[in-house]
């Protein structure tokens, strides 16, 4: 194999080389043996929010908009009303998904760099009682920054809202307790964290939630509580499943219980995200959010303040260094994003600042001499 | 790698290890690169149909099923009216999306063996002219029945109408040739004849109807239109794409074009298909369908009329010896299925004949003395 360059993004990111090899087989989608992976995937991704005994696993096939959609159109009926509080492009993107559906939808405006507050939720649950939902992004994958969701789960659940939770960057790298955090459906991928290959969502969803579903959704191919129920009948996927993904996940999955869990995992991000902060401030560039809000998933750089910066070059300049960046998606600052996810490889996180900062000086920008990283 | 069974199925099925090879790469799915390998794609489907210049490819992330939704959902508009002919699972699929997304919805019922008249479809034209498009699925995996696409296009056109088609499973083996068969829309999948990996679906369709479609799609995730006009701007899928099934199809379709393309693939199938057919008959077992209306595609047999015949122990013993059966999908007689898709391996046709053979033997099913197949 020629060595591909390393992805710093959210997902699609590196995955490990064994979890590349078990896509080298084809499933039968009905097989005995590819529906023992499916319930093992289900029961493990179940286990990661100690969801166990209350909520139930229901995988989909496409990317995690597809889940996302999917959980607002199968929960939230169609006389429903969703409180989304916005301070991203992913939550942009839920405001549209109820707009799409016909779900009467409810808005609370935050600035790119300020977390959503729980005190605001509470605010618009008490003065509007006809909201049912409040659809919120754990970590805004756009910014990085992390919203408060326990303290905002607290709220929803003491004022008897139903609370869905896009978690798509943080599941399995940041700790969510479905016995101490209560929600009613929680949303993720493949290809984020658990670091998989992409091509499925899943929603974890309270059981006592899921029952009451039958017959809400705007679509049959996302309907959950379809997919749900037959996959309890049958212990198949209702339509053709990404059998390599899925056969993926499940190696991901045992790789992920094997490095340690959730603790490991998250613990590996945060000393990605703390080193490569040291490591950027060293090239005299400016992180996007403080500190305190930043997640450990991923990190939005000021770009620099230089006439010389384009980038377009920059991106292939990196990349000829072989790391492949994540370019900014805010619309007033110009920035790119650097993803503390998946398997940096032996030059690890030194290697990619040593090549962002070579990647600037080759287009005439002057960085400081980074100093060496601590470890 | 360890020897796995051959899969009879109608996809997922034995795909090249070649085209599994192509998922040992991650891509980044906004790098350039990756983007390149989508166009290649699309391009290619286009070609198959000779679709360039009239028509526009839109990928979608999810199973077929996901296109079939998508289509109906994008082209229909929610006050049309769709004719939907019923001869098998999955037109009665495409009739629970139309009531579903609550669009009108007229069937005409056929027995399983017949296969769709033109003339019907005619006369409900004729009649109803409040009937906006005609919803036909090609060939039917839940038989391998074969419909016949060239003429009721014509009848559907010259009543201008659109004609949306489900071709699945014939797809690339069949031969669709969109200058002198019109269709507004026609569905397939990467895990069929095209011996890629499961996990997008496609969808072709004419571009003058494509422009007038914004707006119409009841999803976010599977709107058409936005995916396209995102696609055409950025060259990047608009959610993210599962990049290793992409690659894997990217991959299957060069050893498409280097096998001689749609009429090498098919008289491969329709190889397979007779050897098939003879080597069943050999083991004194019918076929559902008369040969004239049979798709090179899957062969749905009777069960042997005998009382230690159950299908999973029958599944197992096959299984045991190298091959790996479809279930029959016939409510009111007992059948089952065989794939003549995808990389058959070494034994190829006679090899599963063999294993058909002496798996009902390990039953203590008497069957003939197989003779030697024709090659």
């Amino acid at each position: 194999m020629t060595a591909d360059p390393i992805l710093l993004t959210p997902g699609p990111l590196t995955t490990s080389l064994r979890t590349k090899q078990s896509m080298l087989h084809d499933w039968g989608s009905w097989d005995g043996d590819f529906n023992a992976i499916t319930a093992r995937v289900r029961e493990s991704l179940l286990r990661i929010i100690h969801g166990e005994g209350t909520h139930e696993c229901v995988p989909l096939q496409g990317s995690g908009t597809f889940s996302v959609e999917a959980a607002i159109g199968t929960l939230v009926p169609r006389s429903g009303h969703v409180l989304v509080p916005l301070n991203g492009a992913y939550c942009q993107r839920i405001a549209r998904i109820c707009q799409v559906l016909g779900r009467r939808l409810t808005t609370i405006a935050y600035a790119e760099d300020q977390p959503v507050r729980a005190s605001d939720i509470e605010a618009q649950l008490k003065q509007d009682p006809s909201i049912t939902h409040v659809a919120l992004v754990h970590c805004e994958t756009s910014t990085g920054i992390l919203n408060p969701l326990t303290e905002i789960a607290a709220v929803v659940a003491r004022h008897g809202r139903g609370l869905i939770v896009d978690a798509m960057s943080s599941f399995a790298a940041l700790q969510i307790d479905a016995r101490t955090t209560p929600f009613d459906a929680l949303i993720a991928a493949s290809g984020k964290c658990l670091e998989g290959v992409p091509g499925i969502g899943f929603v974890l969803v309270r059981r006592s939630v899921l029952e009451r579903c039958e017959g809400v959704s705007h679509s049959l191919a996302m309907d959950l509580f379809d997919q749900w129920t037959y996959m309890t009948r049958t212990t198949q996927w209702r339509y053709t499943p990404p059998t390599h993904v899925v056969a993926a996940l499940d190696a991901a999955l045992a790789q992920y219980f094997e490095e340690g869990g959730l603790e490991a995992r998250g613990a590996r991000y945060a000393a990605n995200c703390s080193q490569l902060l040291e490591g950027l401030r060293g090239l005299g560039l400016r992180s996007f959010l403080p500190a305190a809000i930043q997640a450990p998933i991923i990190v939005t750089v000021h770009a620099p303040q230089d006439p010389r910066y384009e980038f377009k070059r920059f991106y292939q300049a990196v990349k000829e260094r072989g790391f492949i960046l994540y370019p900014g998606k805010l619309t007033t600052v110009e920035t790119f994003r650097v993803g503390c996810m998946g398997q940096l490889g032996a030059a690890g996180v030194p290697g990619a600042v040593t090549a962002i900062g070579a990647g600037l000086e080759s287009l005439g920008i002057k960085v400081p001499r980074p100093q060496r990283l601590s470890a």
